[in-house]
């Protein structure tokens, strides 16, 4: 088919949408390191996950050799909702280019929750409640994770307990207030309601908290509440897994019009976009299939790919939850105030880390006025205000279409463009007033993160 | 076919989308009455109108008889970035309820603006830059029409003034930096820019600012700056016309599965989205074909058609722009700080207002209390989180659907989900809080408003 006759948006139709999902482990030949016990530091066995996690949930954690995970009936009906996702050409921002490259995105942002998140949301939400569960806890940042659970639970009659870090709970009021719409219980963290947050207000009174205590929070009321599990937006496997729903899709799609991706890029923070769009084209690779070019894209301000060890370490700084093995930068790293605060991660999926380290995967780290710059010129030609997380993406899609129109190469670009950016207009501002600046941190910030590395 | 196969979305494929809007007032028999030019009170000419507006636009205003006019195919392709708007069957809605009714929604807020002010921004933007001017000047209150005009005219290169209401303007600063991202120039109004600002600045320091003050600023400098026009994003004919490529392609699609609406609800605040929403439905109807129940459904706060009289009157309380007969208020009313501000209007469209004197609309109004419970309750099944304007058409809806439940009916309810409330998550907060109010204007002061109306 030419590529005059490929239309602006493709969708695909309710019964061309995806009815499982697709597990990369197993095709992996090297797999993911096993996850460790924080106490015992041996791997961790599924009954001690199952006093944190839902049970068919771990299930999908430790499975490394099932390559198709059917997606329950509830879950495909929710997935109809916002599902499928537009995969769209972008002709605009090819013209204002002048590239002969095609560039594609495939948009995750059509739904309230702004964000690819839901995607594991309601798969998470919907197994707890398959357990006869009462609610889900979480924790939440920047908060599109929290937004998207919270409408999962909405939608399945859950209590879902959220903890935002108190100074996104402060500065991002609109956010909270989405979440207790769908009828979430926000708790800014730390908080006098658990044991971990009453000791962290203790000893630092009048901190705006952390992911890690947050976390911490969360995973201290799922285990003293009866009928209550932690879930986690995420960074584990399980969540790759649900996400490979955006893949998928994209594939299907692709496939249809009879185009192949040279180059598939997305922003990555824990790595549950980034998975989730590589999965089926990964598994092509893995499988020896076709070849593709895959870039991670991640702040140069949390360079866990780029500048980050491959090691042992913690999850959470709270260290309550498993080790994995990833690119990290210690769970001590404090991460400058970048915006995006989706990619303020000190550490990366435990299988993007392996199937980085085995070179399958390529990373680059931008500053964020670059990025705004790019998600800046986006806006104005293609009509979506994307997510700051999302404008790591389309920065590199934009430079590597910038380099074809010097090489005349008409690669055919892919990138994940995960959420909108109406919740960081503060952002945004500071951009527009020109009062934006970038964070990189020295080899001696790194350094000093790095002796927070558990001895394993 | 029968309903179980009728799909959750239902997209229309970019060829069967609409190349003509449809002119309403083709078929209506008695056309509504003409504009006046509000110094001489007599019927305004092209001539006159077009120091305002766009030639091209002047005689989409003027044009009462040419029954489809094709859509630019620079706007066509404008329209594929974001459209077909998806047309989705509230299944869960309906479960929710209980009903036996099928309910319907066009959803408009799929696109950064939110809501389905860019049909028509998109179009006035393209005739301006059409007949070759720099740019163009308008007001906004809420903040949608002049979020939707800064991306259409950042995508074809124009300038755009925009005269934010200053209380909006410091209330809603996300959706100033939203304009800004798209290169719009954004001012507080009243403002030390124009004559008018600075004279209603000496007269009320301090003030807050209105809508009608915002239009006299914005036509002021559209006059008095060479490669400038005015435009407006609701009451206007033009408008009307650009919105019914909503109603087209919910008509199309409905064809396609062999659907057929029996009861057809939008909210009405200047009628840009009801006029667009029953556009080829009503034609339909004036033309003797088919049968439609049409309902309008505006605040009780601020009760045009329900409490208004129809009449000619200043479509602006600075009176600088024509006078239209329509159902109004009187253009001295001010209405109660209601939170779906793009309802908060003393008038209605002519076209609208005509239809409605004859007999073959219906309206209601509902207090906003009922219309954020509506709106929770949507959102909490259906995903999506309403704009509070949208939300009143929501709550007719589940009225229709309850009383079916009672009587047992299986109506077929189409209603036009205009817009998301991204940026109205202080009104949520409030009716989160249980601190939200009703108000309805008393008689009292409706005769005091209608004592602004000019003697005619």
């Amino acid at each position: 088919m030419s590529q005059q006759e490929i239309p602006y948006k493709i969708y695909l139709s309710e019964d061309e949408m995806p009815k499982y999902w697709y597990n990369m482990r197993a095709d992996m030949k090297k797999k993911p390191a096993p996850l460790l016990n924080p106490q015992t530091l041996k791997p961790v066995t599924a009954e001690e996950l199952e006093h944190v996690f839902c049970k068919e949930l771990v299930k999908q954690e430790l499975d490394n050799d099932t390559r198709e995970i059917p997606i329950p009936q509830e879950i495909l009906d929710f997935y109809k909702m916002y599902r499928p996702s537009p995969l769209t050409r972008a002709y605009c921002l090819e013209k204002k280019l002048n590239t002969p490259a095609k560039i594609y995105y495939k948009f995750e942002g059509n739904n309230t929750s702004g964000s690819h998140k839901l995607n594991s949301a309601i798969a998470q939400a919907y197994y707890a409640k398959n357990q006869g569960l009462k609610g889900v806890t979480t924790e939440t940042g920047a908060g599109q994770w929290g937004t998207a659970l919270s409408m999962a639970c909405a939608y399945l009659g859950l209590d879902c307990h959220v903890y935002m870090v108190k100074v996104s709970y402060e500065q991002k009021p609109f956010r909270r207030e989405v979440m207790r719409t769908y009828g979430a219980q926000v708790t800014p963290s730390p908080s006098e309601t658990t044991n971990v947050g009453r000791q962290i207000l203790k000893e630092h009174p009048g901190t705006g908290g952390s992911l890690g205590c947050a976390i911490s929070e969360a995973v201290e009321d799922a285990t003293t509440h009866e009928g209550y599990r932690y879930v986690l937006g995420s960074v584990l496997s399980q969540v790759l897994l649900h996400q490979s729903v955006i893949g998928l899709e994209c594939k299907t799609a692709m496939d249809k019009y009879g185009i192949k991706p040279d180059v598939i890029i997305g922003c990555a923070g824990g790595g549950s976009n980034l998975g989730g769009l590589i999965s089926p084209f990964m598994g092509e690779k893995l499988r020896g299939e076709k070849d593709y070019q895959f870039i991670a894209v991640e702040p140069a301000s949390c360079p866990s790919l780029t500048r980050g060890v491959y090691a042992y370490d913690y999850c959470d700084t709270g260290r309550v939850c498993p080790l994995q093995k990833m690119y990290t930068l210690g769970s001590g790293f404090i991460p400058a105030p970048n915006h995006a605060g989706g990619l303020r991660y000190h550490g990366m999926s435990g299988v993007l880390s392996e199937l980085y380290d085995q070179g399958l995967i390529e990373a680059r780290s931008v500053v964020q006025t670059d990025v705004f710059e790019a998600a800046e010129a986006f806006a104005r030609v293609e009509g979506i205000l994307p997510a700051p997380e999302s404008s790591h993406a389309i920065k590199v899609a934009m430079d590597e279409a910038i380099k074809c129109r010097e090489t005349g190469e008409e690669k055919t670009i892919l990138f994940g463009l995960t959420g909108t950016g109406y919740f960081d207009m503060y952002a945004y501002e500071k951009f527009n007033d020109g009062k934006m600046t970038d964070f990189i941190p020295s080899d001696e910030d790194l350094k000093k993160s790095f002796e927070t590395l558990p001895k394993v």
